[in-house]
């Protein structure tokens, strides 16, 4: 089956203290989106690769990809106003029927792994989306305060949000609600179900100072196993 | 007002593929434990320590205490079997009335900032519990599949769970019950109500190898800094 990695790097960065979107940040050298795209690369030979940027960053991303992966055959679109326009617009360039992935670009842990597991669910289940269990207790906030939950019963969702095209391709027909916080709920609200499988401890997302540090320990290390 | 920190290290480190609790796991060259003793003496100076430990490393424990904080009036108390039960012998040695705090011998990156924080929204209200908000989003599992829901309604549960003591040692003379997963809520089962206050995103709880590292990058940038 044809695949088709959808790299969203819509972020501009701010919660990070940084001027440069936290796709270009630098970890181990190399900035986080290059990370990225390597761990697709390196899950399928055959892995289509569609990068989407924000406009004012679309030159900086393109250059970046062309320096580090010359010859490979990268695709990018603009990003939209919300995280659905975005990955609508990546989504758009892929092939049907395929299997597509819906990767944050600042997950740049995810593992060659994880995105074959990803793969294979989405294949014989028609989605998968990587989940882990909560590390911390967790509670409600309600009028008045707030009331433990029980965290046995809950997950952390993380990407690539992986579906058939043909599932993926429909959902995002519909027009954009609030309730569209990821890939997952779009494809509930056209009313599909969706597979959960194991994700990664390591596969954060980048979004405080202290990720970088700690995407560096975790590819420092994996450099030490290699 | 007198100021009593538990600090909880009733683990066994089965998850960190350590023979060591993680307690003890060296972090920048010196125990966890060590780290989380620094931040409560740093807090405050009129601070008193009680370190639960498991009995097993009852003599590891006051070893390495005594060894980096020669003079320091630490007390120590065995665990019990549940955290419960070890918060109840760690508590039967505050003083009352006082301010108590409750915290994860694991989370050694807690600020004595955090730390004073608390006690001035228990001295105020009776009870101050440090929650962060969730980073990812999160799924109920449900019968037959998982649920989507809003994570702004959700806060991640941190420590120094802190109380003034009349409400905490009165809520731990309570039977176990095992909805008891934190200080909060057998406060709560008792009829009280908790406060929350602001967490902090490193106050993190050492629970996987990755964990360690990233300790130590936090460490390492306030060794930078100070």
């Amino acid at each position: 089956m044809e695949k088709f990695a959808v790299i969203v790097a819509g972020g501009s960065g701010t919660r990070m203290g940084h001027e440069t979107p936290k796709q270009f940040l630098p970890v181990n050298g190399e900035p986080v989106l290059i990370h990225t795209v390597r761990a697709f690369c390196h899950a399928f030979q055959d892995m289509n690769i569609i990068v989407v940027l924000p406009a004012a960053h679309m030159a900086r991303g393109i250059q970046l990809i062309k320096d580090h992966f010359p010859g490979l055959p990268v695709r990018f679109v603009e990003g939209g106003k919300t995280r659905f326009d975005s990955v609508k617009n990546g989504i758009s360039l892929a092939g049907d029927p395929s299997v597509i992935f819906v990767h944050d670009a600042v997950r740049c842990l995810v593992s060659p792994a994880l995105i074959r597991a990803c793969y294979d669910m989405a294949l014989e289940k028609g989605s998968a989306i990587p989940v882990v269990a909560l590390k911390d207790s967790i509670r409600k906030i309600v009028p008045g305060g707030s009331i433990v939950v029980n965290r046995e019963e809950f997950r952390a969702v993380q990407t690539p949000q992986t579906f058939r095209s043909e599932i993926l391709l429909k959902a995002f027909t519909q027009p954009y609600q609030e309730s569209f916080t990821d890939e997952a709920t779009v494809v509930e609200y056209a009313g599909g179900r969706v597979e959960l499988v194991p994700g990664e401890e390591t596969n954060i997302k980048i979004t405080y100072p202290a990720d970088l540090m700690l995407a560096e320990q975790f590819l420092r290390s994996n450099d030490l196993i290699a």
